[in-house]
């Protein structure tokens, strides 16, 4: 069986893992007060072009997006993001567990559009009854979307341009955002990122790490309190060195991108591969993430030999699936999917 | 700089260590559908001798704490823990932030007592006025408690048997589970504890792992859809791996309880010594914390070369601080420790 | 100035206020504990048809909704409404507050269609996913809907064979409900209600209290320790006579329905009248809230002399505006409005 | 059966009720956009002393305190109080219900002292885990107490003093606040009040009227969006009205004053009486709950005729019970219960 399932079937980046059996035996203090935490904030900053940034590890893509806009939210105050977000429809209500709702605006493949932000905020302030409604308080977008889709430069600085109108935080989950910066048609940098967002997270249990992303508030602020409010629910990792080894690895030589290249690279062939035998796709993405039209005889008859996500129907006899590549993914692994795809 | 500050000073035990290396470029579902999730839950219902337990692994301690207890209670209802319980104090109210009151009883030597328990019960009940007040849903324990000490298998009982005659679950937080089940003087076993117990967690983080908690259900309990309830807490991990494999490493040739004695050994070896030099111990703690009476000057010197934690002052001269050792302390270190502590 | 803004503009039925003077000398318990409530709870369930209805006095119609909602979902459960629904988009997130989610659902005129419930339930079973996703635990609606809006006999009925299947609870929001049941073209009557819903409440502050809603349970299904919940909530009334005696004379000699006639009858003046004026219906509603298209002149002009609802926009020149009549609208005032209007 | 179960047995005082009978049927926007509400503002804002005080008027006491709090802590604090609060005890973990920690402290005979309250602060933060515990954010007090007690003009300055120091705002629970400012020994004012607290409620409930409390922000200090969260708590009532005749009526003429005048008078009487017949008292109230201990036959006796509250159990033949008093205790009623007890 070959796992195209998700980007997260195997474990971290040899390179990461050498780190973490390296330092093993070495006693450090807890919760982030530790060496390697300092050097990967150092490392991050520099790679961020973002010299005042605050640096927070947490361990999983939910629990951050769960904290990270609970803490950021007055309790009258709801978070926008696209109705496709990963937070309005993957995170098992994690947002709400919070108390705070999830504003859906209708996405344009996987994103929240600049005109539809500024249409639903101005609608919201001209409505007679808003003290009535949710607040919206912040931003939420992801990047590469959950489609595999990115935003250009371009767009990600029209929603912050509306962000800083109506003074709400923008902020980015970038949970795959290694595939993102690599892709080759991208003029988004990590840089850009950082300028543009008020806080985002680079995302590491997908791109190279056993687990672990890296939160980074970018204009001084990070919320009051932060590790308390981290604590109390229930993300704040004791052994903060599992985190910060392996954020401190993936940014020594530029090894975050390194290993998202080769990502990209792996989907690239797949893509291709799967275009020439006559297959078209539910749309384009230029990342890790393949979405991918299949009949579904074919489709049965593929998931006997290789994993992947059933996505949505398209039609009676057709259905999209996902194939996601990763940091891990072997070049072999691919011909042989290609292989075992009939033509059309 | 030697540190007793804490038992997850060190990564992970080296085999639990090799085990990761060893499997890390496997191909393996995520969220625990993998094969040494399934292998690590048979050997821990073997060791609990509880064929029916229902098995789960979360990352920290704070974490299972917040996710078990808020999935068990009904909304009206609120756990009942001794007023020094991890739970009453030092978890930033975790489980306030999830809706339910921590009702806390007044400890003996931080343990709960089957009489002050039952005597709360009985007056909540007679009580014309309860159905204004939180319902006690269940109840907390700590095992080896916050302060090192360990529950008899009489008292576990005690306890056992009020909670049903009340119909309460009891819950057994484990943290530090192995380094009771290896101290010299107790009569608990893990078959008793799963016994006795509703649900109890095996602490991975403080005995011997990068991070994880092994919960167990042992009464056909498990709460419906836990697997949502957990995202919805931000604790459901992408790689189930990190968790399932150092687990199945832990329960394999009984490396747990290995692990744990090597802490318990230097326990007793620093408990002696300080004795011998004339120091006075807080209470007696036969597990792998040891709370001592130190002066304040002694204090200060040693903790130019030695790290600890303050515990509580004791009188204008004196405070008491905590050593622990765990499955990574060194013999050399509680030696240089013991050298550097002046007779009194 | 005429108020058409809401149907809350005056205070009680004057036979409801004249039982509150004659009762407020009586001593006589808290909380709901009084001759009055188990009066007027025996009214309800006559009027109901439903013998086995257990009932609770609630004060307000938001305060209803996130105490019953939360009271009947589990912590993986959200509760679907359509995306018009009040719970859904005016009570400023007080669903979430609870940390349950709103899954809204498009409406038709405001309705929630059995057939749309059907395919987001069989969609959701359907998606590989869905242990990831909020888990669908009820079924809101409201009747007449935010838009005056009437469910048929036939489509409460479809609405509740879904739920059945689905083992969901239907809940049927009636804040405004007597004027739902007194509108000229319904085929619903109150012991319909109770027979499709598994709870449902009778609105009083629309409808001739001062405040005041009853929360009818029609399966032996209240939660349990519900009074309990209540009070979590803040929602229970100390003085709780105040809603008893209210709701014990609106259910007197059909008062409840007397006073909700009077409004449809006013509604009806009002509708016909705007009519013939030449003014056309956002959408035919047949109850007591009329959304009337005006151009904004004329929208601007009569608002110097009539206070209304902004509804929403229709085009650059035209508005939709609310004007709701009820128990106390008089005559006069329908007919100065009236002449107030221009013939378009 | 004469009831001295509780200071909510009646209706509202008739110069209350006769305000809401006249004005019944006037026209009035919702929500507290109405002319009432203005006039009781400016004369609460006279009473109090405090020309800047912002006024929201909410229903009930538990309603209050849980919205108040929610308000005012961030995310990662909880509200100190003494553990015999109401909060603490009897609102059903309301507070918690909202996510936050009632931190409690010892009382003295009910009341939270200054230097006990110092003493928590400065040990919170000198504990160098501090971080990982919930932050003191507010403080929270009753007066009178559930007992009946009242702190000293001296005491609450104290009080405010260190709440100052920390940067906590001092909330006062004013259920009861009419009784605590007409008995006859205490030196605290209503201007007191307004000066030492941040924050403090009228209450309504239980000095005369139906229902409402008057929450009362003394610092320009009321949280932004208030009415939003108001609504989000479900706390928000349609007609206003209600709320705001009823203060408008309570704050003319010193009616408030009056009325809880008698309340006291009665509480005297009975106080002397029950004294001269040999009882004694399980602490001295000067208020208009009193605690009085009666030997269990008598007790039983009693309640055949008179409703009284259990308090605790004093010893095996002895049990303390609540009578209260209120602006509409008859005179006669108390005669009557002193008759019916026997000398000692």
């Amino acid at each position: 069986m070959i796992l195209f399932e998700s980007d997260y079937t195997e474990g971290a980046h040899p390179e990461v893992l050498k780190r973490l059996v390296e330092t093993n035996l070495e006693q450090l203090s807890g919760y982030g007060n530790d060496q390697y935490a300092e050097s990967a904030k150092k490392k991050i900053r520099v790679a961020c072009h973002c010299p005042q940034a605050e640096i927070f590890f947490l361990v999983g893509g939910t629990q951050t997006n769960q904290t990270v806009i609970d803490a950021m939210l007055q309790n009258y105050e709801g978070v926008i993001a696209a109705d496709t977000g990963h937070v309005s429809v993957h995170e098992a209500g994690a947002i709400e567990h919070t108390g705070h709702k999830v504003l859906p605006i209708p996405h344009v493949n996987g994103k929240l559009e600049a005109g539809a932000l500024r249409r639903y905020l101005e609608l919201f302030y001209l409505d007679a009854n808003h003290e009535h409604m949710v607040f919206p308080g912040m931003v939420y977008i992801s990047h590469p979307t959950e489609f595999g889709t990115l935003y250009t430069k371009r767009e990600l600085q029209a929603l912050a341009k509306v962000c800083r109108e109506y003074q709400l935080p923008l902020y980015l989950d970038g949970a795959r955002l290694g595939y993102g910066l690599m892709s080759r048609g991208t003029d988004v940098t990590l840089p850009d990122v950082a300028e543009c967002c008020d806080v985002f997270y680079i995302g590491g249990t997908k791109v190279g790490a056993l687990c672990g992303e890296a939160v980074v508030f970018t204009k001084h602020n990070m919320p009051k309190h932060f590790l308390t409010t981290v604590k109390q629910h229930g993300a704040l990792l004791a052994k903060g060195r599992l985190l910060s080894v392996q954020f401190d690895a993936l940014f020594t030589d530029d090894l975050y991108l390194k290993v998202s290249r080769h990502a990209i690279e792996m989907a690239e062939l797949l893509k291709q591969g799967v275009a020439q035998k006559g297959y078209s796709f539910l749309l384009d993405s230029p990342t890790n993430q393949q979405l991918v039209i299949l009949d579904n005889e074919t489709m049965r008859e593929l998931a006997r030999s290789v994993s992947f996500n059933f996505w949505e129907i398209v039609d009676e006899n057709h259905t999209a699936v996902r194939f996601a590549t990763s940091w891990a993914t072997k070049e072999e692994d691919v011909r042989e999917l290609l292989r075992l795809l009939p033509e059309v």
